[in-house]
């Protein structure tokens, strides 16, 4: 990492925990909408019933039933054949991210990323010295175009992309665009990793086929139940082809032996219990509107030479700011006003960023959106 | 992995679930000595007043309470001065080798280990293709000489050892040893990661100074939950100099983002209610008596050449075959008999095992002990 991304990310580390500052910065979600009571109760179910298996050591696999109940789910969302046997519980989406580049990355690989693209892969990958291939986003996802000579010239050992509500962007890939990606991917024999964390969080409830759909052997898809019941549970899943899974299997073995055994009966009993469905909408009935709320203030009070993305889902936004407004001194200048943004820079794996902005409007209230929105607005009147 | 090992592990895993077979082939701790009904009050308590920020994200470094327990132990138990920023938590102690090894090993580094070493830390340690250098144990710990040679000559980027209770052989090092190699350590500039996931059980409840009393700065220490807590709750510490800490923070980042923090607040509250030291006392009072059993059963019923080691704490002991016993084929006509033992062939980076099976002591009941014992001894009667 170099030092103006890690000087950025240590003073934003130090002002986290300031309470005067609104955090358009990070990446939680709504603490109000975890359902604090019903995991309480599924544990106590756990504990009552299987305690002593719970807190035992188990297979590296993940928990079985919690795995069928994952492959259901994408069965009747998305219509994929998932099974339990192409799925793996994880702590967290991330291990994912961590574990799949341990088994395909040597120094000096090709791995190939949208542009920007999210900053926990990159800071996952690089540790295993690949050498990254961007490609330029626009309205309807990456450049199929870009895609194909990446396939076809650098064959990077896999592409990796968030293809519904990216992080930074807050933007999605068109069904047409997913078509032409999977085509390429068959044709080139490339792999796709699909992180599908913010899937579900579409603010009409709208399932989306993933590109997994059009190019079953092709893609390595994770998820995470991080955004939807709880990420301080770390648990997250990968979802890929049998032979991939296999050496999944040894790299997590080796890292952990296991995820957390209690965490995963305990997720497990919630999600028999819960009425999973009603949730989700729930969540996002309250993060359109705060979605809403934070575009709108866009439009309305910041210069009209300020450019939203329009997200349809997840939890972020991206702003590009106008020319002369450097994305780092607008952190500075936010800071002082106290309201803190993500520069756009550590989602590059190379220049870029300096002109934009993440916003997330998932955590703060709809309160701190209005307020914090003023804030910002002073920051780069400043300018 | 080689493809006799492979065929090995796969077979004692598909039998690991026929309740028929007695297993000293596994590494588990007692399930009767967890204290079901601890936890599951801490974890109540902890939903009743923190739940919704323990379902949350939290720091990569882990709870700081928790931290701070643990370096007060260390004080306590050991007289060593740690601090809590040098303590990280970690998904239990095998997620310390993986980042340890991620931060310290390219491919093709020389790394130490005892000869026979945990199967355990080699599968992690491979995944990042080093060379290793194992150094023979005697009746004192790791050989002194030995250890001082690879130090001069090989410069490993770390030595890696468990010198109290070791797995797979049950030995401890001697307190002349440990200053030895601290002192080796201080003139080489060495460092040894000192997995010490077994200190606690020792039988007569005796701490013993670790080589990081000798040699502070030198060593990497691990610890664990698992062995004294809880195995499923995947809880585990690194403690290591400050310098170290910063590295292996990027990596955790990368890796998980950071530790379940339900469990890590419910490991908190427990430690903090439960009377630990007398909880620790009486698991040490069952694997010495179930130790002891095991002792004297394979003293008086094994043929006379059958030469075991000596725990005086841990899970472990190991056997040494007499000459013309396979411990593969041993592994085989074992299950025929219905008791598995674990060949020791995986716990040597080059040839070595095939005379030696390491047995578990924790896990089985004492009737179990009993009963296995006599059916190992008809198996090596075989021969």
């Amino acid at each position: 990492m170099n030092t103006q991304k890690e000087s950025f990310l240590n003073r934003l580390f130090d002002v986290s925990n300031d309470p005067e500052i609104i955090s358009f910065a990070g990446g939680l979600p709504d603490k109000n909408l975890l359902d604090v009571k019903g995991i309480e109760n599924a544990a106590q179910d756990v504990f009552e019933n299987e305690g002593r298996e719970a807190l035992q050591y188990t297979t590296t696999t993940g928990y079985l039933p919690l795995r069928e109940y994952i492959a259901e789910r994408y069965k009747k969302r998305l219509g994929i054949p998932a099974c339990a046997d192409e799925i793996r519980i994880v702590n967290g989406s991330q291990q994912c991210l961590d574990l799949t580049a341990k088994i395909f990355l040597d120094k000096g690989d090709f791995v190939g990323i949208e542009k920007p693209g999210y900053l926990g892969a990159i800071e996952a990958f690089s540790m295993y010295q690949p050498s990254f291939k961007g490609v330029e986003m626009d309205g309807e996802g990456i450049s199929a175009n870009g895609f194909r000579e990446l396939f076809e010239k650098e064959k990077p050992k896999f592409f990796y992309g968030i293809p519904n509500f990216q992080n930074p962007s807050g933007r999605s890939y068109s069904t047409e665009r997913r078509r032409e990606i999977a085509e390429i991917l068959t044709e080139t024999k490339g792999i796709f990793y699909e992180d599908d964390a913010f899937g579900e969080l579409s603010f009409d409830n709208r399932p989306i086929p993933p590109v997994k759909k059009f190019a079953y052997d092709n893609t390595i898809m994770s998820g995470s139940f991080s955004k939807i019941i709880a990420p301080g549970m770390r648990m997250g899943w990968i979802y890929a082809p049998c032979e991939i899974i296999k050496k999944f299997d040894c790299a997590k073995q080796a890292a952990d032996l296991h995820s957390n055994f209690l965490c995963q009966k305990i997720m497990h009993h919630y999600l028999g219990k819960a009425d999973i469905d009603n949730h989700i909408k729930k969540i996002n009935s309250i993060y359109k509107r705060k979605c809403r709320l934070m575009c709108d203030l866009c439009d309305d009070i910041l210069p009209g030479d300020v450019i939203r993305t329009d997200p349809k889902g997840g939890m972020f936004m991206l702003l590009t700011l106008p020319k002369g407004i450097n994305s780092l001194k607008l952190f500075d200048r936010g800071l002082e006003k106290k309201v803190s943004v993500l520069p756009g820079i550590p989602f590059y794996t190379g220049k870029g960023g300096e002109d934009n902005v993440r916003l997330n409007f998932s955590s703060p209230s709809e309160d701190e959106i209005a307020e914090g929105m003023k804030r910002l607005k002073a920051a780069i009147d400043d300018f």
